[in-house]
């Protein structure tokens, strides 16, 4: 899939599934929502009932930032499948107006964010690599 | 959430991620479709084109076999959302009878491998944790 093609799908998905590793070297995946901006993908901790602030994500990324993002479409017919992956850097946005901007970015594309702001923290992913692959030709 | 019910959720689901992590500590997400058997999970690969035999998710398993499998549900009513995520330890399976038994569950599941039966390998994921979340109370 050209690279062109793979980031409209990323634009156009509502929801994506994020891929970290542990300093144990084990993999772990969680939904999240999410917001473009140039090669750079933002999404915030939200408000949603947590354990604990100290998310095993965030956890994850300060020990290792190498992070897989996934979006992906099923259908029971499957001529109609694809995914696209984004394979990137993660880090915590510490700077205000990175934050502000991500904020802005995510309550724009989901209408429960307006009635709910994500507190935070936020994080970027800087997109190294787009790859992607569709059963139709 | 309970673990009956979450096992409830993937049973009932047509379509997972599997997150790996190669032997450079960068995680590799791709979806699947999968069979669960007990605590065991089953996916094969199957004949859809790939660039290779010696897929990255093979590859990843064979150096590393944690891995984590998430279901998950989304709509815009964010009251409604869920996941599911499977953590266990993959193995790829060589026994021809287990082999056999995963290709049975799994074209039991999907009518397109009754068209075309996957030639795997099969991979056997042993689930050792079960968790989940719900925002619905």
């Amino acid at each position: 899939m050209e690279a062109a093609e793979a980031r409209r799908r990323i634009a156009d998905s509502r929801v994506a599934r994020l891929a970290t590793v542990g300093d144990d070297g084990r993999p772990h995946i969680v939904p999240i929502v999410f917001a473009l901006d140039g090669d750079k993908l933002y999404f915030a901790v939200d408000a949603k009932p947590k354990r604990t602030a100290n998310l095993k994500r965030l956890k994850n990324i300060a020990a290792n930032a190498s992070v897989s993002v996934l979006v992906d479409h099923y259908e029971k017919d499957w001529t109609r499948l694809w995914w696209v992956r984004a394979d990137g850097t993660a880090r915590i946005v510490t700077d205000d107006t990175e934050t502000h901007r991500a904020i802005e970015l995510l309550t724009r594309r989901y209408p429960r964010y307006r009635e709910a702001r994500p507190p935070g923290p936020v994080v970027a992913i800087h997109i190294h690599r787009l790859s992607g692959w569709s059963a139709e030709p």
